[in-house]
């Protein structure tokens, strides 16, 4: 593989390129570290928001409306829909992306699922090379999409300038978003669906819910917006909202925390990722079916543990 | 704490150590060194029986119902449901428990959920002891149970020596178990709520999907058992084909090949563990700090990550 050429092409914004890299970053391919170092200059210019929620709160559809109002102000847009737990929702996903069709023939909009699965390292090494290429590639914003409210989903607000936690009403979320996590990682809050029964209740529960953090003076206050995804309606104000929070964090020095905080991510999982490779390096030996046979007759783990990680070093 | 004297009272089934010492696994605590060399050559006895299907099948239904079942026939059973990916899906494992109460006062019975979340070696390392624990306490089968059907679910079936895949008509788990992943692990297929709409048709479909795995001679054919949990109905036709199923991995040198491979992802688990530890050292470090700016400001993140790597080995 030329793999110079796809750094460049990545520059140039060519789609091809970008979806042959991020499919290496699938792969775990070893062209990765050329690739990554080629590109890490050229990465610090995209707006990273993550948007997440429970599925069936109109995580699509919200998507699909953001990206049209991100467009009519003349921004370009990449989604990234991350799938991190599960080799079964890949095809919900497609249907996703089915539905974003009416951004298709728009060079400003580029749309793409990523699996996760199978990498120890994870997430922390595989969002972060995603998010690399598609701000080399030049989208001025990157919108992450992950399906659910679980650890991994968590996790990606790591990877974000703003999160977004979306509900809808009558899911419980508001139960949800009370529950550890959630309510640490979300720098806004969307209630989707505002036309059904409930949605007024949800908004109040969630600004309620915020309300009783304590907060140090200066300190950002999640807002809760208010929207109808399907609609169009209260788009532009979550996009008011996120704007504000990137104002903030540039002026209270929060972007280069995270920024910080998202590369250290990164860092730990390549080093998770090469030991996991020199792990499976091990594994091949027959040594280590030697001490799995003694294991399972009686044999202590941790000894045999100590054998694999002696192996590892030397 | 009195190590010895804990791993003394799980050997005698004393419930207050079992539940102490599986806390000490969700903890990832330093004693568990001592508690799992202690309990290694007491752990070979019970059979390990892994249960899994997407949420709304059953699965807390169809588990209390083999509890009943196979008590009636005086073996003892533990219960260990495993949450590998939230933390937010810990309280509806409780309302299970809750349900589970009519086993409350039965000595020969014991239910425990148990998180994983937080561990980068996961189930792989954490599954593993805790089975040691429950089979150490003398129990004769241990039902683990999963929640869903994702990557962490498939996991688990390599630490059962039988995994039921537990579907219900109307689910569209055909599709699912068509999927990369369900069909290679099950064992033996079973379909609950049989007395609905749409069951025959389920058991049709996954009896064709089995039909087309080219198999060896000899080899184990996923039977499948049609039941109605809530009624207890079909429970011992599942119960006879888990029967079948060790005999025929006795017979056929399976049961040991599984639970090498087990004790492989245990010695693997155990050593991601203790890398994990060594990289959580490392962060602490101002180093990581530095490497994480430079990175952060444009600096190639796979030569930060030499460098840790050099820091762990020094």
């Amino acid at each position: 593989m030329d793999v110079g050429g796809l750094v460049k092409r990545v520059l140039n914004g060519d789609r091809r390129a970008v979806a042959r890299a991020i499919s290496l970053v699938e792969d775990a391919a070893p062209e990765l570290r050329e690739i990554v170092s080629g590109l890490a200059e050229h990465t610090g210019r995209a707006r990273i928001v993550g948007l997440t929620g429970a599925p069936g709160v109109g995580k699509s559809t919200s998507t699909s409306a953001l990206v049209k109002a991100l467009r009519e102000r003349g921004d370009s847009v990449a989604v990234l829909a991350v799938d991190p737990s599960s080799p079964f929702t890949g095809g919900a996903l497609l249907g996703d992306r089915v539905r974003m069709q009416e951004h298709a023939t728009d060079p400003g909009v580029y749309i793409r699922s990523m699996a996760t699965r199978g990498h120890l390292g994870g997430l922390s090494w595989a969002a972060p090379h995603a998010l690399r290429i598609l701000a080399a590639a030049g989208f001025g914003t990157v919108l992450v999409e992950t399906v659910g409210v679980g650890q991994a989903e968590v996790d990606i607000a790591a990877h974000a300038d703003t999160t977004v936690v979306l509900s809808a009403p009558g899911m419980g979320d508001g139960v949800q978003a009370g529950k550890a996590g959630v309510l640490e990682v979300a720098d806004v809050f969307a209630v989707n669906k505002a036309d059904r029964e409930g949605a007024r209740a949800a908004v109040r529960d969630l600004r309620q819910m915020v309300a009783q953090v304590d907060r140090d003076p200066g300190e950002w206050k999640p807002p809760v917006v208010s929207m109808t995804a399907a609609e169009g309606e209260g788009v532009d104000d979550l996009i008011a909202r996120l704007d504000e929070h990137v104002e903030h964090l540039r002026a209270s020095g929060g972007l280069h925390a995270r920024r910080r905080e998202r590369a250290r991510r990164e860092i730990e999982g390549i080093a998770m990722e090469e030991l996991t490779r020199r792990l499976a390096d091990v594994r091949g030996h027959a040594a280590l079916d030697k001490l799995a046979d003694e294991v399972a007759a009686g044999a202590d783990p941790y000894a045999a543990a100590d054998t694999v990680l002696a192996a590892l070093e030397s």
